[in-house]
């Protein structure tokens, strides 16, 4: 039933020939999905459920001086609201806050109910259940808060300044755990990364090109909204079932915040409408389950548009300066970084990611980053998509270009000769195991797109960019539970989410290993309580991870049922063999599904299990080509042709590897030259909706044609990488490279709008290079 | 948080002792269960749900001659109407009935939904899916059926006359699976079990009793009636939840009946409100998955009452006839006995179970038993709770007591020397392992109960009856999989719906195995897909045979924290050991707790599982006594006093059992004394509500007293028997006996109603022995 739906093409370096792996079966979800029978998080109707609301801060920086409730309380059909003030106040506790980013717990329960004051325009600052959603809603515009305003302050540069307005009155910033601040200011946390000889490699240096370039808010923009139900028992017993990328993440983060036993915590993934990272952390369900505590009954919330982008994370603005020094050959020598992230109204941005990220596709033996995490008037931000590295990057590869540029280099050779590679230097991470950077660039250099010119026409401003993008992905824990049934079909339990077809991924990886058919797989994505630790479906991570758990599983297994045909037939199980699916030993032949039939009537029923936490997991590396033409007039960037290239290790369902380099692309396309968060003078969210925050539409973008390359990894028994976050990373640079080949400016500000690219154009001072 | 709720006693004939087990713990599901906030089928909304309702069969046996369905599916709001045509007509294949019987697929798929005749009155004909129950319950009567009505046979007696109309028109007669008649009959499967010289053993009789007794048809009476939710997804995976006693069970019921591959089945245990072997089988789940595919929709079905009484499994009425035959000395020499029941309206009583029970409390080397499976118009009869053996020992038991008083000996001292002990003969089974059958005895003679006279009162006809019973307990096979949290508490996955309280005695055996607090096992009643195997619960199989898995999967996550520690010490596995919930090495000691805590930080996690299928189960034995106090004006049955002595092997969780044996004891004395199926002439039902169908209120019984023996079953690490059932067993004999002693009246036909004593008191023809 293989559908044959690939654009791409495939460039190995292995000779692994496989069963299952490379093979495009039909998703195990995709019936579902496709007639909406599938499950979300609004299809969930329990018994007697009250609905929640949420009211929001107006302003963008307040004190709450008094909340009264009682109108609200009043209202017929309202049975609970709750304030900050129904959160335990933590002690101060390091949580995991997700992908890529650690948190004090006091902070995460602030941002989820404002406690003294409010941090940004939309952070909620009570909740309300009702009958219906409709008096819920009425029930929180009866709430009575008396705020006093205060100034806000939204820049990360103006946040650093030392007579900017101090957000958390006692905040003092840490370098690696140690206070270095005598007085309170918005950087919470400064981080210092270093190796070889900075200032030697300057010197060492022909030509050193610094720069400084900024950045807006961008929102993962996932179509389903953020919604959760919680039923707290009388018992303690919590049940909730939410939209999140990982159920025991929401699960770990509830026992925090509700100061609650975790195992007392049911959490049941439903179906999700995308994450992108945003769906990693809690904002409905500590506040559903408050809820539902105070009013006895299972509480239903739904966010709005207009509530996920003002108060869930999106991705930080900020700043970053690259300064980068070469020689005349075109050899890096040295690499300086400055990076100011967005936290938003909590401390907690993804910057340190970012500063490992600036300068990873080279190999740079004298390098410095810097990177500050500042607190601004803004939702606190979050993960998203390769978190931190499209802004370095952007940062890093426009500077690589204005370098070739300036030395009359060409852009593949200069990455060819400076391209990080096996055993080279990475920023505070061990060195680089097998990696696929050079290959990716020699597929670009071949690609029928480099390798065809770009079409000038007159009068039109028409150029052509390349930029390269790294990404660390992520290994953490997975888990995988098999159970052979009678028809020899198998039941495979996973804890992973399924955003991008992983089911599948998983699943034919278990089938390899054991030698089965995947359409005799039937992956199932548990709760909580059914499944061992499962980490989030974020960094890249679950067709690795969970992968490496279902192969185990599949091993674990086939020894279970060794151990079953030994036991029947009276043999050692050294005497009986696997052999593509096949149970050999001296005259006997079984197939799994044999094998299954003859266990099952003898009672033996084979469950294999596996819990993983893969500790090589293997970077990814991506080169992307971008062909644009700028409308002289307008301003708008409109692009023409664009390739990715990207390292997949071993591509298990090669379209879906496809799938996801091109949405990737068209996020950081849309990151490039539309998304921003527009705020108004007084820090309040102007575009908080779908019509007037502008992501790109299947209209706005030509085809992205994709080149898998296949560098196997050699920390997956299978070589698979992590492809889910690098095609996000270099769009802005291949875009803004493309830019310049067009019209000669450089533009260095996210995102480079048809008003921006305008004023550029027409501006005497545009920065010509 | 021990509560003392005990009122019994234990007489213990073992030395252990136990940190967890006989304690009496918070059950894990009582908050949910008191506060109603447990999840049973009823509390199923599915998004887009319609209503399923069953056209029921008017007549007691009818031909179809045609339905027209379509007025009905012209009504607004109907979305589906089916009728026997929708379910695929199997080969003749032997399935698993559940509790005890074995069934042909094809009538089992009839007995579902007609297809050429309706065998019983309320035999499902169609079922429709509507918007709302209402107009599906509306369109149920706009469905059109012509009958052709035929005599009904309801008694088996007649039904296996030679005259009587054949009910299944080709039904052969098998003995052992061979076709012994050569002409259709009622009679569906004559069986013979025999061992000794039986005529032999009668000739070296000093005295024969040789007697025949009858049976109304009782029902099981749970609470909560049956439903059923199903969604047939386009891709063809079914969801189903629904009240069950074993959701693996319905989901294998579904695969034969469907024809649908196991895998893609998906069963949901909810709560469930009783069962006592009725909900072992499927009713309305096909149906709903059948108009859930028609229409596109999950379908949610349930019963009203009178469906339940009409047309779901109770046990059998019958025939029964002993003859034993002793010396004077009170020594049993041979036993005859034939058994003829119900099987309702196609093949299928549980009759083999009460052949093999009738003689076992008994050493009884000669020894024949005959019995009949018969069809006759009612409903397909099922297990209830020791299926057969209530009425097979009523007579045995019976017949022994007027053998004693015949004789002139202690009833008691007759039981105590032809007890049957370890190593006797057992019917069609390998011979007794160690069993508590004397212990009991001896117990009840050592009673307070039996110790203290009855107060006789004059002009009141007050007596005293001892009887005892056997069932077998079955084994099958149990799941359990348990994962160790970062607390180190357990979440302890479980295949067994719990009835009677066994999450907690399952959680008790694995805390025990452990050495942790029962407080901290969070036991899970799993579904299909996230548990292994595990039949249904009946047979009072569970605290028994899932308690193994529950020790079995606390030895393997045991042996995986060993094997964690081995390596995070870097130490040898054998070097450690653990001693009540410690783990102990050279100068190390970590409580199970440490562990966990020290695992998870070093991302370990134990997961324990373990499917087994005990073979040596270990039978349960009892010995009642009875006061009672009959009206002679009215011929009501009052009991005084009621005590129940019950072999446990070793009290799980002591109340329960005793709950189990009081649970019992008043369900066998609604059967002694009132319950009864009524039919008019047409056989059609005539008291299908609980307001008619009578069943023993608190107002009804006195308090049961319990004493519990353990005799550890050396089957079970811990000694467990079942307990659930045999408590049933020996109340009607007991009670008549004691009417016996209050009146010198034998009633032999149960139930021993008013109208029947006072029909014996007045009669000049009462059996006055």
């Amino acid at each position: 039933m293989a559908v044959e739906t690939r654009t791409g093409r495939t460039v190995k370096h292995h000779d692994n020939t496989y069963n299952v792996i490379g093979t495009t079966p039909i998703r195990h979800d995709g019936v579902e999905k496709v007639t909406g029978e599938a499950l979300y998080g609004s299809d969930i109707n329990l018994p007697g459920q009250f609905h929640g609301k949420v009211l929001r801060s107006p302003h963008a920086h307040a004190r709450i001086l008094s909340i009264d409730t009682s109108r609200a309380e009043a209202l017929d059909g309202v049975h609970a609201v709750i304030t900050g003030q129904d959160i335990p106040e933590p002690a101060d506790k390091i949580i995991s806050g997700g992908e890529g980013d650690g948190n004090l717990l006091k902070y995460k329960t602030e941002n989820i109910l404002a406690r003294a004051k409010t941090h940004y325009h939309g952070h909620p600052v009570a909740a309300v259940a009702a009958i219906s959603p409709h008096i819920a809603g009425q029930a929180v515009k009866l709430i009575d808060v008396t705020y006093e305003v205060l100034p806000a302050v939204l820049e990360v540069r103006e946040a650093m300044a030392p007579d900017a307005p101090i957000i958390i009155e006692d905040l003092l910033t840490e370098l690696d755990d140690q206070v270095i601040s005598e007085t309170p200011s918005n950087i919470a946390e400064k981080m210092v990364y270093e190796t070889g000889d900075v200032d030697q490699g300057f010197e060492e240096s022909d030509l050193i090109v610094d720069r400084e370039f900024s950045f807006g808010v961008v929102h993962q923009g996932y179509i389903e909204t953020h919604n959760a139900t919680a039923h707290w028992l009388k018992d303690g017993n919590i049940h909730v079932w939410c939209s999140s990328q990982g159920a025991f993440s929401i699960r770990s983060e509830l026992a925090n915040i509700l100061d609650h036993p975790i195992t007392k915590i049911h959490v049941t993934p439903m179906e999700i409408g995308g994450g992108f990272g945003g769906k990693t952390t809690s904002y409905l369900e500590p506040l559903a389950a408050l809820l539902s505590r105070k009013s006895g009954r299972p509480v239903k919330m739904n966010m709005d548009r207009d509530e996920v982008l003002k108060a869930t994370g999106p991705t930080p603005g900020g700043y970053v300066r690259v300064k980068l020094g070469v020689t005349n050959a075109g050899i890096v020598k040295a690499g300086y970084a400055e990076l100011a992230f967005d936290a938003g109204g909590f401390p907690g941005s993804v910057v340190g990611a970012g500063c490992k990220c600036v300068f990873a596709p080279y190999n740079m033996p004298n390098a410095k980053v810097v990177g500050y995490d500042v607190v601004v008037n803004k939702p606190k931000t979050h993960a998203y998509r390769a978190p931190g590295a499209t802004h370095a990057e952007f940062a890093s590869e426009t500077v690589v270009d204005e370098i070739c540029r300036e030395l009359g280099l060409d852009p593949v050779e200069f990455r060819l000769q400076n391209s990080a590679k096996e055993g080279d230097w990475q920023l505070d991470e061990p060195p680089y195991a097998r990696i696929g950077h050079i290959e990716c660039v020699e597929a670009a250099r071949d690609s029928d797109h480099w390798q065809t010119p770009l079409e000038q026409v007159p009068g039109k401003l028409r150029g052509r960019g390349i930029a390269s993008g790294f990404w660390f992905n992520v290994g953490l824990t997975s888990s995988a539970i098999a159970r052979l049934n009678s028809d020899g079909s198998v039941t495979l339990l996973e804890g992973s989410t399924d955003i991008g077809g992983t089911r599948t991924s998983v699943a034919m990886q278990f089938a390899e290993t054991l030698g089965i058919s995947v359409d005799d797989v039937f992956p199932i994505v548990a709760d909580t309580d059914s499944v061992g630790q499962t980490d989030v479906t974020g960094g890249s991570r679950v067709t690795f991870a969970t992968g490496i758990a279902a192969h185990d599983a599949a091993n674990d297994m086939k020894q279970q049922i060794i151990a079953g045909l030994a036991d029947l037939w009276e043999m050692s199980e050294d005497a009986i063999t696997h052999r593509d699916g096949t149970f050999l030993t001296d005259g006997k032949s079984l197939t799994v599904r044999e094998a299954a039939l003859l266990l099952t009537d003898e009672e033996i029923f084979p469950v294999g299990r596996a819990t993983v936490t893969p500790e090589r997991v293997g970077g990814a590396f991506t080169t992307h080509i971008a062909d644009v033409e700028v409308d002289g007039e307008t301003g708008k960037v409109e692009i023409l042709r664009y390739t990715a290239v990207q390292d997949a290790g071993v591509a298990i369902y090669p379209p879906y590897v496809e799938g996801q380099i091109q949405g990737g692309v068209v996020q950081g396309i849309g990151w490039a030259l539309n998304e921003d968060y527009v705020y108004d003078d007084k820090g309040l969210l102007r575009n908080s909706s779908l019509l007037d925050y502008r992501m790109p539409t299947a209209l706005d973008v030509p085809n992205i044609e994709t080149i898998i390359v296949e560098v196997p990894n050699p920390g997956h028994p299978y070589g698979v990488r992590g492809v889910g976050e690098v095609p996000i990373v270099p769009p802005p640079a291949a875009v803004a490279n493309a830019i310049h080949d067009a019209t000669g400016l450089r533009l260095r500000d996210l995102p480079m709008s048809p008003a921006r690219v305008q004023a550029a154009l027409t501006s005497q001072n545009g920065d010509q290079t």
